[in-house]
């Protein structure tokens, strides 16, 4: 087994037997998923990918919270920003796309990832969880697609959280930015496990790992490729198509007043009057 | 926000505010989606799809019915009229095909729909429920896939049902054409919202259209596209091919014999003896 | 109607009005699905297939367990056989996916078929209820996906587990190996209807077969066919790459150990040390 892990300033690492729990460690930022987030998560999951000998991936966000979804700073930086020169890429799409092709690499991992959830997901946050084989909450968690409330659409997070609730529970979410508790996410199919406290929570976890351990990691390799394949799989041209929305709609009048009225902490221009 | 909306006979139509509310208003047929009715939501949807300042179509039945489906005056025409010469396109297959169109219309379009379900939903009602972004009931209400039980298959409703609740309760529901409550349609996905009564119903919707309030118009179109685009839609050769299918159907010994049978009330000649 | 069936050894036919009840009939193996069993029920099924008068076909096991799954003697068979010349097929993958074809074909039978559960279903026996139109057990079943814990994957299963309950409990299930209670089964929508005991089980399976007869038989085959027409099918390279899959696995290692673990009643290799 290789025990030299990247080095992490954004991410805890802890392998106990044959489970590695990555805590995701800006609690500051609500644990943000910053591009340096996204970059170490990537260089872990590189390093023990082929490695048999670690047979999950525990996610958990430290400071009582998973994950407060991207990063709002970056938001407002792309907003400024110049666009390309007709014909050329986007650079605000290219770095969208960038997330939809980590949460791919997560989702197609050959090892079981367990998601812990506890505090808040939203975004992002909730992208990580809908790739993840197996998710635990706390019933009193809060969850939401908000970026429509930002004007901005949940571009490459959308075709994950369809590809795990399904169309129907996706579009009343992503169209109302509705907020749901952990004892709504279970029925939703978010969440596998809904927990009353944190003992039951971790009482629980050990259950799943220990149930793990009872099947042979390079059968549940092959098992995970079979059940993906046989899935609709969110492919890489609806990731493009979806990065480019996301290039406009950030660019256009609604992203730009959407991050200002964030930032001013005011309603933005689009809420009627009343209500 | 242009205000002229058609002349519709068939259709009552008040906007509130960024909110359209479409009533299917011939109560005397427990408003059946005649062929009129269809053309005259074509038109108003056609008006307002442009519009950004209309944030939700808000759908629901005068007389305390959603949608009895389709009309079996107009099954009963197509049952005695000529097939047409070999080789040339049937009428009523293109007929059939054009409804399938039409919910493919709704269902994408870039507004929020809202289904506001009272007393009974079958056929082609049901499909109008499956096209929609949100969806609240009474848990009294009626629904059923009833289209087998006179012969026929719900042939352009069948790939909407299947997109919206799944395969497998899917073909349990109409294979068997079994009646189900607004209780039962809750746990099926047909349903978002199921209220005890109409107060809460009212309560429900007001909120539903708040949350619609929060989110840009904009970034909602584009969502709502990304989500389409990842999940399974309904093609058009799968409406095409569902098309023949009815039509053979409906011309058949089945078809002539269940609009018959449904038309004198009676049983049907492939009804078991017993039960 | 057609009357004479073909000689069934592991099977018990019986046909009531225009209902075919088909038992599997090898208590003593739990109702392994042999490969005998898989020929005898091709061979019924081809029967009837074209008969619009067999209505439905009622799938049960003898001795109160539905269907223990595959055939652990032939697994350890294939262990130990030669592996094909390169460039040949590997005949293991070559019965895998024939059991996959088997699964499809079931699938898609013009009949209404119903699989009432009582005791056990595992790895085939599971398959065969995802292939059924309407699902009925006792609140007390035990369901599981064991194979990943016998070293293998459920290669030609899982893509029939992805159709019916989507991919999100498929992964769950399949790589954590967990079993389930008919209680479970429900909400998971595995199961349409969860029984508390034998006479609810016996109603329910009358008042489905009472609804089936008041359905056309003509117009549910063409409804079966757009619904399947319409969802996530798996298609044959699906199966094809699962079987190729199954066959690696079972000559693997973790085959090898997974077999003779079960045998010799021992934990096998991957088992951590505490857990």
């Amino acid at each position: 087994m290789m025990k030299e892990f990247p080095k992490c300033s954004s991410l805890l690492l802890k392998q106990i037997g044959p489970h590695l729990h990555i805590t995701l460690n800006r609690p500051d930022t609500r644990n943000a998923l910053s591009e340096e987030m996204v970059q170490e998560l990537l260089l872990v999951l590189e390093h023990i990918e082929g490695d048999r000998g670690v047979r999950s991936i525990i996610l958990r966000g430290a400071g009582g919270t998973f994950c407060a979804g991207g990063d709002i700073k970056r938001f407002k930086a792309n907003v400024d920003s110049q666009p390309p020169p007709t014909g050329k890429p986007d650079p605000v799409a290219t770095r969208n796309q960038r997330f939809g092709e980590f949460l791919s690499r997560v989702n197609q991992l050959p090892q079981v990832v367990v998601s812990v959830v506890e505090g808040a997901a939203y975004g992002g946050g909730l992208g990580l969880i809908c790739v993840s084989d197996v998710t635990l909450c706390l019933d009193d968690c809060r969850f939401a697609l908000s970026e429509t409330s930002l004007g901005v659409p949940p571009a490459q997070i959308a075709p994950f959280v369809v590809q795990r609730i399904g169309l129907t529970e996706a579009r009343r979410l992503a169209l109302t930015g509705a907020r749901f508790s952990g004892t709504e996410a279970g029925p939703l199919g978010l969440i596998n496990f809904v927990c009353a406290d944190v003992d039951s929570l971790e009482q629980r976890l050990e259950q799943v790992l220990h149930d793990v351990g009872r099947c042979a990691p390079g059968a549940v390799a092959a098992t995970k490729q079979i059940l993906l394949g046989s899935s609709n799989q969110p492919g890489s041209e609806v990731l493009a198509q979806a990065a480019r929305a996301f290039a406009t709609a950030l660019r256009g009048p609604e992203g730009h007043e959407g991050v200002a009225a964030f930032i001013e902490k005011r309603r933005p221009a689009w809420r009627p009057d009343h209500g």
